[in-house]
């Protein structure tokens, strides 16, 4: 069982998604369940009342032709990074494996869905991709005691695209990477939420593409932290709340590495985690002023399931 | 006029403050015009129609007797600081003044009362104080042309206590000063914010006192970069939302200078902004696994007015 969320931006419907026994997907509405795939959901063992409602056959059947999916979770209150976390692309960076967890925030209106046509920022010529497993906070972590405890705050996993505008978080000031990794749209999340009970997040393939040109290709299981440490030592600094995500970081095939072109209009770039679904976003160069803000240029944008 | 909210942490009632003719600040209730001083409101000239309803005697006076302060505005969807924006705090730092503007992020949920107790973390012995001017922005912020349309996008100011943990900060891996500014509480608002058109930003004295021994005295005159420069240059980087807040840095005078020991249990923390009003908070030791989380801490924990 997946959960998606689907229809325009903002207005999004929540859904689960199984497959017949054709191997095909059906999707079904939970909305009677829940107004939306959020921290209120997670944390009040939602996706248990979604399995049960799913196999009592309570939830209705829906189409999901023509429409647009979202983010699978709704807005969260936090978007925490960790930079560095494998250890062969902290070396095309031009860094040392780091000994503890880098972490650092992106706004959370950064996110998108994981099809929206995806702005390239006016002046950027430095804008680069960055496929990376993300987890979403299932219940309430602050100060863990251990790594056990922090098994028990993930509630699943998604694919994200840390879009990153290298010259912006590299020159920002004072070392501070916030200008390059806070960009209108630049944190797709998708397509699907995926429950941590129905699949292993320390051994997923990884991997992205340029155009069809291979560029990253990685397995979790290299993470230098995995994902229960991330939460553990995250916990120790902030409050992290139902609904949050944090994105554990990048593997080597970036174009910072100078391996590759960074993104230009016209492209198209694809993630796909194993497991967890494939998301694929084409790029435009956005407007100067009045250029259309990250909720309107998704509206409408979506693919065509 | 100055916006309050009133009440325990979670259930803030929206209100205005205006002086009587004696000099004594009466409250009157804004929950008819709007559930909450939000970005919904404010962008909806929500100050303007506060105002006039004011001015025409529709909004019924409330006792404030006994009732917690919150933030004068709803937890925001960013929480966006500068760093080293007054040129003698640089030096404390031990850096040179920033030739363009330090941006970083806060999680919003680090948002407390301007009386609230406020946790110490449990293992930190280097909590600090940090007063700072800071922005409510009124209306959606992206790729500004102007600095003259950064300024039609301010709301009004308020007073904010960045507390900041410097081993955290500067040892936090990569450079990344996020686990020493996320910690739980670590952003008190308040008591008001003012709208502004009734106070100029940029000639505000600001001071701060631990245990009413001074610590920092200085004017935002001395800001390196104004209100609306700082809103101008974080647009380039990131869409700025009604109900965003931008803490514009702080003066010297913190204990980061070595000057004067870091904040301990029972210690005493008053900050204070000319016109916007001043905060106090009395610190306490947060206990480690099981520590209540910034919401409940703040419950009941208000000052009586």
């Amino acid at each position: 069982m997946k959960f998606a969320r689907l229809g325009p931006a903002g207005y999004e419907q929540p859904a689960v998604i199984v497959k017949d026994a054709d191997g095909v997907d059906q999707y079904f509405s939970v909305a009677a369940l829940t107004e939306d795939i959020d921290g209120g959901f997670l944390a009040s063992g939602g996706i248990s009342r979604a399995r049960k409602a799913l196999e009592s056959g309570e939830l209705p059947a829906i189409s999901a032709k023509g429409l647009r999916l979202g983010a699978p979770v709704a807005r969260p209150g936090s978007l925490v990074c960790i930079g560095m976390n494998y250890a062969a692309h902290a070396a095309e960076s031009g860094s040392a494996p780091p000994q503890i967890p880098v972490v650092f925030l992106k706004p959370s209106n950064t996110v998108a869905g994981p099809f929206d046509a995806a702005p390239i920022p006016p002046s950027s010529e430095k804008y680069d991709w960055e496929v990376e497993l993300g987890i979403v906070v299932g219940k309430e972590a602050s100060y863990l005691s251990s790594v056990a405890d922090a098994v028990e705050c993930i509630a699943g996993y998604l694919v994200a695209n840390d879009l990153s505008e290298r010259e912006y978080q590299i020159s920002g000031a004072a070392g501070q990477w916030t200008k390059g990794k806070s960009l209108p749209s630049s944190t797709p999340l998708g397509p699907w939420l995926v429950p941590a009970d129905e699949v292993d997040g320390g051994a997923l393939r990884l991997r992205s593409w340029v155009n069809d040109e291979p560029r990253q290709d990685s397995n979790t299981a290299d993470l230098i932290f995995d994902a229960a440490t991330l939460v553990h030592h995250v916990s120790q600094y902030m409050l992290l709340e139902p609904g949050d995500i944090i994105l554990t970081g990048t593997p080597e095939g970036v174009a910072l590495s100078g391996r590759f072109p960074y993104i230009q209009p016209g492209d198209v770039v694809e993630l796909e985690i194993e497991g967890l679904g494939r998301q694929r976003q084409e790029f435009y160069r956005a407007a100067a002023e009045g250029s259309a803000p990250a909720a309107s240029v998704s509206v409408g944008a979506g693919k065509d399931l």
